[in-house]
C-alpha cells in the first residue's frame, strides 16, 4: 500500500474519523485475505494544525487572493512537510480549505485528493442532480464547491436565508468541541426552511467534516437516508476515495 | 504551546486515544482563558506505523540485542521524520517498544517522553506499591518496565502462569480490530488467578495502550476502582505527561 499524509486538526473530531475510516477499510481489505500477524495498515503522517490559528488566518472575500494568503502557506507547508516524509498520495481532512484549494497545493508534487471532486463524483454515481449544500460560512458563500458539482451535472445550493447559514455555523463549532445538543433535528429543521420538501428524496450534502458527527448512524457510510433526506457523509467518501488511492498500482 | 510528534499506529485505536486526549486537555486548558475563535490547540506530527511490519520486525529474546535491530530502526526512522517536521518533543503511542527504548531513540534529539518513566511516576505518587502487569508478551517477558517501577520503589509482576498470559495476549488482539467480547470479565478473571486478593484494593497496570479499551469508563481517566481492582490506564497517564510537557516554558 502507498503511504498517505493526512493535513488534520481543522477540526481534530473529523480527523479522528478520517483515520479510523481509512484503517477500518484496511482492515476489511485485508481481513478477507490471509496475512501473518495483525492487519496490514497503510502507514500515514498526518500532520495536525491549530485550528485556532489557521482560523485567524482566514481572509475576507474568496475573490481576494492576497487576503488569504497566510491561510494558504499554513496549509502548503504542512503538506510539504507531509511530501518530505515520504507521503505518496495526500489529502486535507476538511472541506473549508478547498475552497483555496488551487492556491494550496502550489508547488507540491504528490497528488492531493480534492474532497469536493471526490464527493461530486459520488454524487453523480449515485444519481443525485440537486442539492442544498451545509458547510462553514466560505464553502456556503462561495463558488468553488458548486462550480466542481456543475461540471457533474449537479445543482447545488447552500441555504438562501442569513439567519439559516448562521444556524449551520453555530452548529459546527458545537461539533468542533463535541457538543451535539439536538443536532440531527437542527440540522433538520434548517433543511426543511431551505429545500421545500418536493415529495421525492432531497439530497443533502454535509459538507463540513464535523456535520457528520451529528448523525452516529452516518458514521461508517457515505450517505443514508432519514425520512425523505439523503445526506451525504463528505469525510467518508473523501476517506473511502483516499483508500482506494493507496491501493492503486500497489501489491498489497 | 510546543509542538508534540507522536509514533503512532501501534495500534491505530489506541493512537486515536492519545489524539483525542490531548486535544480534549488542550479544550479544558484554553476553556477556561479567553481565546477568539475555536480553542487553540497543539500543533502535531504523527507517523503512523503498519503494525503487521512492526509486529514481523520483532526480535527473539529482549536480551538479544541484534535480533531487534531492524524493529528499531523502523521506530527510530519514524522519530527522525518528526524530528524534520519540528516537533519539540514527542512520545511512541504504545507500551510494547518501550521495552527497545534506549536503542529507538538513539540520535533522536528530542525529548521522546518514556511512557514507563510516566506510569512509574504517576502510579508512585498515588502511593501504589505492588503492581500486576497486564501486557503484550515482550512487556510481561522483560524486565525493562519492573526495573523503571523498581526505581519508584513498585515491586511489579506479570502474571506467572503462561496460560493467563496468553489469555492476555489473546484479548489484545481482538482489541486491535475493535473487538471487546466480554473483555472486561476476561481482564478480572486473569486477575483473580494471577494476583490472589488481599482485602485491600490490587493494582493492576493496563500497560499494552489497546486494554483500556475494554473498560469504557476508563477513557478519560488515569485510573479507576472497579469493585476490589485499580486499573491504571497508561495511555492516559502517558498522553497528560505529554500534554503538561507542551505547556512548558511556553506563553500559552
Amino acid at each position: 500500500m502507498k503511504k498517505l499524509g493526512m493535513v488534520g486538526g481543522v477540526a481534530w473530531p473529523s480527523t479522528i474519523d478520517y483515520y479510523k475510516a481509512i484503517c477500518r477499510l484496511s482492515l476489511a481489505h485485508h481481513q478477507a485475505r490471509l496475512a501473518d500477524g495483525p492487519a496490514p495498515m497503510p502507514e500515514m503522517t498526518i500532520e495536525s494544525l491549530n485550528l485556532n490559528k489557521s482560523y485567524g488566518l482566514r481572509g475576507g472575500s474568496l475573490a481576494d487572493d492576497a487576503s488569504w494568503m497566510r491561510y494558504d502557506q499554513y496549509f502548503r507547508e504542512a503538506l510539504q512537510r507531509i511530501e518530505a516524509s515520504g507521503a505518496d498520495v495526500a489529502l486535507i481532512a476538511s472541506n473549508t480549505p478547498h475552497n483555496r484549494y488551487a492556491s494550496i497545493i502550489q508547488g507540491i508534487r504528490i497528488p492531493v485528493l480534492s474532497i469536493f471532486e471526490a464527493v461530486a463524483r459520488h454524487c453523480a454515481t449515485i444519481g443525485i442532480t440537486e442539492m442544498l449544500i451545509l458547510a462553514t460560512a466560505p464553502t456556503m458563500d462561495a463558488s468553488a464547491f458548486t462550480d466542481v458539482l456543475a461540471r457533474f451535472g449537479i445543482k447545488a445550493h447552500a441555504p438562501a436565508s442569513p439567519g439559516e447559514r448562521a444556524k449551520i455555523v453555530a452548529l459546527i463549532a458545537e461539533l468542533q468541541t463535541e457538543r451535539d445538543d439536538d443536532a440531527a433535528r437542527r440540522i433538520r429543521d434548517v433543511v426543511d426552511a431551505s429545500f421545500p420538501q418536493t415529495g421525492t428524496v432531497r439530497a443533502v450534502c454535509l459538507a463540513c467534516t464535523e456535520l457528520p458527527l451529528a448523525l452516529p448512524s452516518i458514521e461508517r457510510e457515505t450517505d443514508i437516508v432519514v425520512g425523505d433526506i439523503r445526506y451525504i457523509n463528505t469525510t467518508m467518501v473523501h476517506a473511502k476515495a483516499a483508500f482506494a488511492a493507496l491501493l492503486e498500482r500497489s501489491d498489497a
